[in-house]
């Protein structure tokens, strides 16, 4: 075949053929993408972009990554697929290898393609253990997009798997700076929380809930990190009433916090972790749930009915051997907790400095700018799921014409660069940051 | 890293940190796969099998393909990965080349990672574009494992993810074999399918019903080929109504019954068809929705509420159009019906000889054998839903003993090889067929 070069056939034949996400297509301009390396990529003019998302949060290693190119040619030449049924050597391999950086308690892997196949299986294993059916999740929390990772989902990309699954429960999260009450302090906050969705679980019937799931530390749902105690008591109200704990780490794992795993900060082990993005960084697709001994074990009698035709592809898993080789090579989950010092500092910097930016939230390189009208109130510089005069994508247009690439999501802007940024180029972009919230300032 | 080489220590590995689809894991001894080449693989000891499931049926063109390696591995090194919001050259290519050989009333395709999630974004569109809520399929299908594809499926593999999604509504379908009337011909049958269809499309809510959906030829559920008119019936009740024709091609498109979509048999033009597995084989995950011009235009002004991180994934794209160069290349299309002819007139020759069979039906090389009890009351070798003394599993190990490898379903065994299979080769595999049936007709 000969290859599409032309940038404005490959646009026009984008807008001809693709259906493109989340969006009405007739106003899309799809930007042309031709190459990427490190923490950048280039646009088909030649533009180039710092890459402060790592694309969807899962560009952690960075783009061009030659050991992982590597090991996808070889695994191509080899055995690029087989049935999941088999036993194949990569696929025993990086279970074994997620196995031990996982918290302690965790024994044995179930591979799906994505992030929300992952949440999808791991609701299904919870089910199959407790023999309950209600699932508990957040209201602030983005588990993905198929009926039932949209049901999981507190946030409106859920309103199309509506009507709902029955049995599909949202509680509060504890998201603090916009909460109707101010708290004293942290734990005050974790009490109150706590307390909460312990009346919740009552409620809904102590013998009744399969899971909670929730994110580790939300992500694009405003990057809101748990306050002190808070996931340590989640994890007593699980094991208080016989509830399996699932973490979704699909953006907050590996690594991106400072740590293998987000929930690795809090020292608490849930019974199951579901992740995708980082474990290949998306070079080939891989997702997966881990589960605890305990619940490897229940299925060693009890049939598993979990099951796709690519569970474990083979070409996802020698990416994913490759990818962890990365990681520890260069130290990258050492490194993105030092480095996050660094991208602290300058946020708390902004935040003193522009009366636009209300919140700044960091663990790792994992961070959000939370924007506000006005810093007394804390009232969104967007009202919640509606933004009519499109202040938000006008931000977005300000920082991508300076190479600033990130995305936003209702009034917080996206920072999670690729791990292995320096601290030279941190600065750089944080520096066009910078003059974008002068900008807004102005708007406010 | 090294590469795990020992089979020994793959299974056990494999054994202690993979959890394996469908099953109890503990009595597992899932077999090393080593090697796989055209319509062969081997396992750790070196035996030979004919691959006659094409793994999930997925492997349409054979294993080791040297132009969808090479085309992988170019793209590997070029750009693995980038945002689905941006336009590629493979991203724009592939839905073009999709586009052309889809129906003629094809517009756009939505890319996903595989099938589940090709039904999932389905069922969404639908609901979308008709702001209706209900969703018809059928008894005997399988749609996929997550919670949509699961409630659109009508076989046991839904249970888990029940209590149900509500306006989920099944239908039978066209079974005739084994329906509790006889027909006089196929003409009667097709009558009686489509009016209780209809009369259930009344009782639901002539303007409640979202979409349609069904496998155009019904693959792991018994391979049930519409009768003739039925799918045309089909379209027209979906007309009449305002109602979705979504066909579900994961399993019966790309070839595999002798035509690109299965649907092309029956010159109708469904609304939506999904696929996966035969548009890269397997070789790297890719699937989809392709949805009518008129469904596209619906989306120019109104949001696609439909996303997933790796929609359009850059390498399954790749491989997609290397995979579809292929099938053009060794005229695939053409020669699986044309080989088609031939195993048909194997397949006959088995029923004649063995009164274990009870029908075989087959279109292209997609065909099952529907083994029964007793051919005058069509009793099937096990009852719905269970198999206590484990007779489809050991007459599969029969088959696998002798190097022919499938997979069974129900009292159904599966057969579709590979498309490049030769005359000789599926002669000298379909005898072992005919031995192990022979064995079979000693056990009823
Ligand atoms: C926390 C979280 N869970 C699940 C998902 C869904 O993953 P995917 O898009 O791979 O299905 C995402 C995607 O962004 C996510 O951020
Ligand atoms: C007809 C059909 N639809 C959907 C699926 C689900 O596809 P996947 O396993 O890729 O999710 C399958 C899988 O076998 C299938 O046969």
């Amino acid at each position: 075949m000969k290859r599409l070069t032309d940038p404005q056939e490959i646009m026009e034949k984008s807008k001809k053929y693709n259906l493109h996400s989340w969006s009405a297509q007739k106003k899309l301009s799809p930007k042309v993408i031709t190459r990427a390396e490190g923490i950048y990529f280039w646009d088909g003019d030649g533009k180039r972009y710092y890459d402060m998302s790592s694309q969807l949060v899962n560009m952690n290693i960075g783009h061009g990554n030659k050991k992982v190119i590597a090991a996808i040619q070889e695994q191509a030449e080899k055995l690029p697929f087989i049935s999941p049924a088999c036993a194949i050597d990569v696929r025993s391999q990086v279970a074994e290898m997620i196995i031990d950086v996982a918290p302690d308690n965790m024994g044995k892997v179930f591979f799906t393609l994505a992030g929300a196949e992952a949440n999808e299986n791991a609701i299904k294993i919870a089910k199959m253990v407790t023999g309950r059916h209600k699932i508990f999740s957040r209201y602030r929390s983005y588990h993905g997009a198929t009926y039932g990772a949209a049901n999981l989902t507190g946030e409106p990309r859920r309103y199309t798997c509506e009507p709902g699954i029955p049995g599909f429960i949202k509680f509060f999260d504890p998201y603090i700076y916009q909460a109707p009450i101010r708290f004293e302090n942290e734990e005050a906050a974790t009490a109150y929380y706590l307390a909460r969705l312990r009346e919740q679980i009552l409620y809904e019937g102590r013998d009744q809930i399969a899971a909670i799931v929730l994110e580790s530390v939300t992500g694009s749902n405003g990057g809101i990190i748990p306050p002190k105690g808070y996931m340590q008591g989640v994890r007593d109200l699980c094991t208080e009433f016989g509830i399996m704990m699932v973490c979704d780490e699909v953006m907050a794992g590996w690594g991106r916090t400072g740590e293998w795993f987000a929930i690795d900060n809090y020292h608490v082990q849930p019974d199951m972790i579901t992740f995708a993005k980082g474990i290949t960084c998306g070079y080939v697709p891989l997702g997966g749930v881990i589960v605890s001994r305990e619940i490897a074990d229940h299925f060693d009698e009890n049939v598993l009915y979990c099951g796709l035709t690519y569970s474990g592809h083979p070409m996802g898993c020698a990416a994913g051997i490759a990818t962890l080789g990365v990681y520890k090579e260069l130290n990258l989950i050492a490194r993105a907790k030092e480095r996050g010092v660094l991208l602290g500092n300058i946020l708390e910097d902004l935040r003193e400095k522009h009366p636009c930016v209300g919140e700044v939230r960091y663990i790792g390189l994992f961070s959000a700018i939370e924007l506000v009208k006005d810093r007394a109130t804390h009232e969104p510089i967007v009202p919640y799921g509606s933004d009519p005069h499109k202040i938000m994508p006008r931000i977005l247009g300000m920082l991508m014409a300076r190479g600033f690439s990130t995305y936003t999501h209702e009034n917080c802007i996206m920072i999670a660069p690729p791990l292995i940024i320096t601290e030279k180029e941190l600065k750089d972009a944080m520096a066009i940051m910078d003059e974008v919230l002068t900008e807004v300032d102005a708007m406010i």
